[in-house]
């Protein structure tokens, strides 16, 4: 991570209060409308609960702020030290990742009455952090509970679609997105840099900055919409080896995947976080599998970008218009930046050991909290992974 | 089942109301000491939620009492046929069994007032409801509610031994068992008849009454205790192929069974209702699957009673002392005594279906609702089940 | 067993050495046809390569007659007492099951070498077997190697149906089937007596003969035919979950069955022995499961007879016509007989561990070798199992 | 692939054609110590049958050259196409590739006549066959061919290693290896080239010849050895987690792995071709998953090569010794190149549509025939994959 709040003083960290207690405070805003049954499910082994979500944030504080901090700190209950670690081998065992829906007890009641006593703590310790230099494991600490805000999103979304009455998570349909035409920019040949670099807070998968070398290229000024999408399905796009990657076919068939996820069986209604709606053909296409976004690709004469691709057209035009409503498969596999070096500690384990078997996608989703993402993010998940928000934007050689 | 009432007249049924006030006011009581998400988790395929079982056994006399009733009745809820019909194909599609648990609308809240709309409705039906003859179907939704009552603390018992920090669901532990001599019972040759018939309410599946022949036999006075069963551990029983059956032994090497479910790895303590708690040497042992019932009794030099012998020996005896501590595991196959014909309508599908991979046991258990049991009662689960409260007796010929 | 050569003199054993040399030469003439990779393979864990049938049943021999005898015997290779033990815990581990199509060591011609040096052993140590007192081991190894050769003939059918190009294991089609005409015999009420009991050969299993009662019931004169069974197809017998037991038509669903096992999709031919064939309408149904067998039964308002109504009908009125073309799947699970007592010694392993999860199937088949099977004779398979030659015979209540 | 026979004149093809002689005498050579057992059995769905490999190869030939030929060519048996297509659904439907161990028939014995058939026509129609300007089809056959004969062992080796026998391959082990002096090889930051660009043969997947960047490296002038990779193990290695991908972490957990493939449990043995042989300390340790070559070289405190990293260094310095014993796992997901195109027709399906969940390995190994990798090859296989025969070398940065 970066140390954007190396040496600063005290407004600095004032400000960072701030966006604690507003982070923290959106947690909360999330789950209003779920009730205890909602917070407790496990759909899938990927699927988390949303009471897990809750706590899990709370014990990163307890765990790398207030308890690497010189002020004295009492847990609010030793045994959330086993069931809300996620994967962190280095601070001790951990309840297993399939069963975290096994957890009736403590109650949601309980998760919430944690979080008040770590935020408690955590303002009573504000100045011993601070003193501590633990203000960048705060952010770091705030950028995390951010990303699981956006899981809480996906998970519920998946948990409410295992219900045959589909039930809506929130009101208030926005309107139709408006229609934008499809265009492609050119980026000519040439060294490269990408990668974060800079004052600011950054994940340590982002870094360093490094050299690349691109050739030249055009990428979609848009994502592909739910009518393109439609139309390589019409065009019997899930019928057609050839389009498909051979694991995807093999999952595609197994699977019997005929469209996206959440789509209904005449290809005229999705379900989403608004409930069972009819399918806006101006909107990007959402819910596709790394698979899906690819034999898209191919059947449109196309290709999927690099993420150096990506991250340049954005840093270079800012004209890649509608980013951030649904993360873009690139197809850049997950992996370590030249020179990259896990985060020191216990937090090593963040990023580092993910690098396999993962794709890298970009930009953001309408499920990712304002100012979270930036153009060097990298999100990355599974190619057969179809739960998260995410779609495509088409890239082609020059 | 048997005509208990027919013909009877008002009396007998303002007793039956009482009884089903009774009956049902007890499920609620039994879940007093559970959250709303203790209620939601179906913590293995075998297991229900608690939310469903309440739901469930609402489901059925809105079903099977108020829908065949000439009385016009107004379902709570239309897609609740759906959601809560178990396994009767003859009434409609339903929920997959093994996603039960992903139902988190209605919440608990909404099936409690479910049960009371329901209770309302039956309230008002009640004279409509014996008018058409319901009255013995009332009487099975009872018994029927009386199993799920044994289902929703066995199934919670496994939901709770899910959780690392072991929650007891009660409190107040009983005294330890009194110590018993064991003993052993002789019967002579001879035919005999076993299964229900009388005027009293039986399932369709302890019926006709019929005629076995028994050889002579001998069977024990008292369950298994848990020191007998401690022997067999120490004498190396979980280790030795030629005490098991071979499907037995291959399920034992698979999971890695050493002792019954629910004991500590020093075999000094059992989960339980009353949350963790040193093992008493002289109760019954149980959580006990079939395999390890067979296994225990071909160690001891003896083996498991038919259920026959079982049933002869309690109607003769009457000195089978502890019967109704736990189930006990019978050598007998699950199947259709010698005439049976399966229950008229819809529910015929109770038991009818599901002869054929399971043993009868025998007897009841600490779970069992006070008077739900009889002598010719047949409890029957998979060989490979040892979530229930099932233990043994031991037989062996004369 | 039957001591059936117990104390008898030279005579019996001159007879015993011929039928001795008959049946081992009758299953080297079962492979006549088959190519060395044809006898290697493995086509699911129920089935084992001819190679093994042919090792294992020799392996028999050496292991418990030649290795009990005092003749010194020094065995054909050391590896084979693990490579071709299939049960036995008593006589030491075992290679798995499921990977006995991984041998390819020791070759087809080794292990045709093998049977000429227990053939040759047995010769030279004749004398020796018979004062030992081990007659009686003989023929249980020639029963046990007759059951082999029956799954010769059943796991080379499954062997080749899983080959596209669907070969014949041999020529010469017999002629179609007579048509006969159905009719239903009547048996009375009364006590019986079942099983084995005589001076020839029988399992222990078949043991002790024991009284049981029989309320009075019809059987079939014929086995339901190929005509019968397409009736029910065509009335949709494989749609309707009211006909079939909760597991069976769990398993109907997850593997899609629609037809019994070998018929091609157009119901109009069948794969067997002799290749593809067009199906006899008057020729017994086979390849069915259990669930199969008795959901037809319950289609045709009839049901399947017990193991003891089987016994009982073919014993009293010898006119049950048909019996052993098809294994006749029973509704009575496999269990011990009363008194049962395994078999001393390590054979004592021979049947009495399977005990649990099958049924009984009577009659005998068309792969069944002449003389093999009896009147008392019991067959089983587990429910789900159906490239068995198995079919069924209704029955009902008189 | 290159046109390194386009416009070529007779002498060209005359080598040509001897080399296919060669490359097809060479597929028999290998097989020579095989029985048709060995050559049938599949022991895991990635392996495929000894016997498939000789079948395929030789349908390749029959398919996309003389298929494509002009002259008349009538193939040798027409279910062929479907038995022994692997991957090609442009040319038609195929068996499936986890049952290829199924097909008893044709033998083994069929299967060579099958290429002899096959042999003789590509001899017969050599001159159409160059006149069509299939000559570097011909040559794309050949290395198919050579792949193939190593797959014949990475295959044969792993069936017989199921054997509890653990039969020998081949006789005359080779001597061990010398000691050689680890140590590094520094290359400077700069712009390189990788990929093929040249006259003759390469894959599509190596192409095309493209600019990369590369910060400054060292790279092992060694292989890991056997002695290297005994002190990782011997230091905890399959015990820490902190040392794996979380996904080679959880697989280890699941699999139990302790050491690598076809190591005794005591870590002195080790199966290969020549049997059961004691470990050699110097020579390259092999049969590792890239989780476990990726964790080797964190423990070493180093990291695994990029491809471009290894192709620079293998290119500039010629002095990686011992290169060309094991395969090399490096750090570089299987991608495409940039500007890469399938080959054209039904061949593009060799290469690109598996570039998903593999990475790349490196260099070639003892089993690879002499001659057919190059600096710029492209072996993939998934991180998983445990049979090849597969090290590693470390590399870090300067």
């Amino acid at each position: 991570m970066q140390h954007a709040y190396s040496g600063a003083g005290g407004q600095v960290e004032t400000v960072l209060f701030e966006r604690f207690r507003a982070v923290r405070a959106r947690s909360l805003h999330l789950i209003e409308a779920l009730s205890a049954e909602d917070c407790q499910v496990q759909s899938m082994p990927d699927v988390s609960p949303t009471k897990w979500h809750l706590a899990h944030t709370s014990w990163f504080f307890e765990t790398f702020v207030l308890g690497e901090c010189a002020s004295p700190y009492r847990p609010f209950d030793a045994s959330f030290a086993y069931l809300f670690n996620s994967y962190y081998n280095s601070v001790g065992p951990m309840h297993a990742r399939p069963r975290r829906g096994m957890l009736t007890r403590p109650s949601l009641r309980q998760v919430l009455d944690y979080r008040r006593y770590v935020d408690a703590a955590m303002e009573r310790a504000w100045e011993a952090i601070v003193h501590a230099g633990l203000a960048e494991r705060v952010e770091l600490g705030l950028q995390h509970e951010e990303q699981h805000q956006e899981l809480i999103l996906t998970d519920i979304l998946h948990v409410l679609s295992c219900n045959p009455l589909l039930p809506a998570y929130r009101d208030g349909l926005p309107p139709p997105a408006a229609p934008a035409e499809q265009g492609w920019l050119q980026l000519g040949a040439g060294l490269r840099m990408i990668g974060y670099h800079g004052p600011g807070f950054a994940f340590d998968n982002e870094q360093p900055r490094h050299r690349v070398w691109l050739d030249s290229f055009e990428i979609a000024t848009q994502p592909v919409t739910h009518a393109d999408y439609r139309a390589f399905i019409d065009d019997g796009g899930y019928a057609d080896p050839l389009l498909w990657l051979a694991d995807g076919w093999a999952l595609r068939t197994q699977e019997g995947w005929q469209r996206p996820l959440y789509w209904s069986d005449d290809n005229t209604h999705v379900f989403g976080l608004y409930g069972v709606q009819p399918i806006d053909p101006q909107a990007p296409v959402c819910h596709l599998s790394y698979y899906e976004a690819d034999a898209y690709s191919r059947w449109a004469g196309a290709r999927l970008p690099t993420e150096a691709e990506w991250e340049t057209a954005m840093t270079e035009t800012a004209a890649l218009q509608h980013s951030g409503q649904v993360w873009e498969w690139t197809s850049s596999a997950y992996n370590a930046y030249p020179g990259f070096r896990p985060a020191a500690g216990a937090v090593g384990e963040y990023n580092g050991k993910f690098m396999c078997n993962q794709f890298v996608l970009r930009g953001g989703s309408c499920a990712t909290p304002p100012g979270h993402a930036r153009v060097t993010y990298r999100n990355f998940f599974p190619p057969a992974a179809r739960w998260q928000f995410s779609g495509l934007r088409l890239a082609r050689d020059a």
